[in-house]
């Protein structure tokens, strides 16, 4: 743990808590992610950086890029620098089970992933860490597996190039990769008790699947992992993720140094607020919080009109004179995630702000959108059969 | 950790100390094996048992079994009930590769393994933790891969049945065996940090990897992590190995049941001393304290002549007078582990200790036994090539 600096655990009691495992905030506007970037040691994505990608990749950057929701990245410019060398990298991220289906809040990551895989037509690497659902919860190996195929279908749904998309459970993939175990075992060699209860926080009543968990993470970082795709060639990474899941990143860069490999890129995001506020992220564990993405129209609906936290004021004559606050409002802070267009939330903004837009009439713009988001994702959901999943996990060849 | 006792690591200075890493004896003797069952909780091998053993297989127990260097076992009643019903178990034993050659010292379980094989017509499981010594030593993964390839001919050449055996190390198997990694999480759920430092002493400045280490080494005792070999047929296993792996153990028994799978049964065997004396066993890094397995005989008489420790008296006057001691003598103490013949045995004792026979001549006994010992060993080691390792590391079924 030579080079990033290492989370302080012991926060002060006012300040948001953010770890790969829980995330709370303090205020009502959420996170303070200024702070998390100077805790974390990371770079912000200032003006200049976003224009620096523009010119780079030749095109407008993605909505949630502009709009600041990814906000926080780690050695970006390695990666804007090989593009503009006209040299590879590759592309990693993941996500843990944890329920039938996944909402939202999901979403966020894989969304701008699919837009930089068709910017900068790099392989993909998804990984799905079902063992770990089975060191932190109570499900069985055969359950989180099923988890795994369910969300790799949902994931998959998303768009990705199948051509250049590569998807693996933990559980079954592992036991069919040699050099996977042997870089664990590498990681795993780097990396003391000591640093791992400093990064996450172990402690001495955990199991030591816990413990030694962040190298499985870790892994994918290195193209080493995987010879049938880089033919052990040594490929650059960009690991595009939320915060939280940044301490397996500074862990793994440290052991990069350590195993004379290429540092993986980060770019992170923020998370998408909880339908109740800001204070928290979605959560699959509990359902009137989030909004899943086999969600009917109804159900999405009546979760926006009933739990969507309101930034409005208490009488429409309040509302009229003093204006909503988009600071705290959740409809609001979904419209900057899922309305494309800048325009229109201007305008939106303008109206709510001034008084002249009710809360009212901003959920139902929410609902509309949110409803369309998630109508065109199923119809290219039910197209995802065992046949088209199978595809993505197939161990295969493919082209850098 | 319920049920067995857990070993105390703070033990006295002037007890002997044993563990997997670690050997060392307090007295002139050698360690002291019955104080080791009362610390480890494991069972002594008694007259008893030992006839019960010849009963239940037809035939006279191996001399190593005999002359208690099998001294000590855990629940192997359940195999000789299981044998004596019909039903199948298997065995399961293994090794840590550390130099291109084996010594003496690593046969013993080996070669009794080979016994059991023989008596009870059982498969044989034997793993190579090619994944340790990277963990513990300076060396490298494709180092430790070369390393346990070598070893697996070593060991095959002590004339395991192919059709019977199956060989794996952890640094390529685990990569092919969904399974294996399967059970490892399984286990790695059922055991904590503050168990595994209790066990094995280890420490807040060990490797991730060592720390999660002792789920690789207890995977194989259940039948589940084989499926091409068990069909996931439940069946009960029988550990050979040397005493300093029995923690390994313990907790693998703990494990079973919270599992819910069979406990694996044990029996242990005391180590084969240095050359220089009892209070040490013989150890790979030590070349002079070993007789390696492809020493010539000019090699292995001139160890035995210069470090064998003596038993004898320091004048021939004085060694007529007192006699030898065989407690202490490591020529006597070779013979016990590798001169089959009883009454040949009784006789040298008899005329050693009378000081009727002079420790040269001792020597040259050992010498002899110990260079046909190896050259026929030798014989059968120079037909081991690759293609009859290769069949004893296919992955494949296995009568059971």
């Amino acid at each position: 743990m030579a080079e990033d600096k290492t989370i302080n655990i012991a926060i002060a009691e006012d300040e948001d808590f953010v770890d790969p495992w829980t995330v709370t905030g303090k205020s009502d506007t959420g996170i303070d992610y200024d702070k998390l970037i100077k805790r974390f040691g990371s770079q912000k994505i200032d003006d200049e950086l976003i224009q620096r990608f523009e010119k780079v990749i030749g095109r407008k950057a993605h909505h949630l890029l502009r709009r600041g929701i990814f906000f926080s990245h780690r050695d970006l410019n390695v990666i804007l620098n090989l593009h503009e060398a006209g040299k590879k990298f590759y592309l990693y991220t993941g996500r843990g089970p944890s329920s039938d289906s996944m909402h939202l809040g999901h979403m966020i990551p894989f969304m701008f992933t699919k837009w930089l895989q068709d910017v900068f037509n790099v392989p993909l690497i998804i990984q799905l860490t079902d063992d770990e659902k089975v060191l932190w919860r109570d499900i069985k190996v055969e359950d989180a597996r099923k988890m795994a195929y369910n969300n790799a279908k949902d994931i998959i749904a998303i768009g990705f190039d199948p051509s250049n998309t590569f998807i693996f459970n933990d559980l079954d993939f592992i036991g069919q990769c040699p050099a996977f175990y042997q870089n664990m075992l590498r990681i795993q060699k780097c990396v003391t008790y000591n640093q791992v209860k400093g990064i996450f926080g172990f402690g001495d009543s955990d199991v030591i699947g816990k413990i030694t968990f962040p190298s499985i993470e870790a892994a994918p970082a290195f193209s080493t992992t995987f010879p049938f795709i880089f033919e052990n060639k040594i490929v650059h990474c960009l690991v595009p993720c939320a915060i939280d899941q940044d301490p397996y990143f500074r862990m793994t860069r440290d052991v990069a140094v350590r195993l004379k490999l290429p540092k993986p890129s980060l770019i992170h995001s923020t998370f998408l607020p909880a339908l109740q506020g800001a204070q928290h992220k979605m959560s699959a564990s509990d359902c009137n919080a989030s909004i899943f993405l086999n969600d009917t129209p109804k159900q999405i609906k009546n979760k926006i009109n009933k739990y969507a936290f309101s930034g409005g004021q208490i009488t429409v004559e309040e509302h009229r004179e003093k204006g909503g606050n988009t600071d705290v409002d959740i409809s609001y802070k979904y419209l900057v995630f899922f309305l494309e267009d800048d325009d229109k939330l201007a305008e939106i903004k303008k109206s709510y702000e001034s008084g002249q837009m009710l809360t009212g009439e901003l959920k139902k713009i929410a609902i509309d959108t949110i409803t369309g988001y998630v109508q065109d994702y199923q119809a290219r959901r039910a197209k995802v059969t065992d046949e088209v999943m199978h595809e993505y996990f197939r161990i295969r060849k493919i082209d850098v």
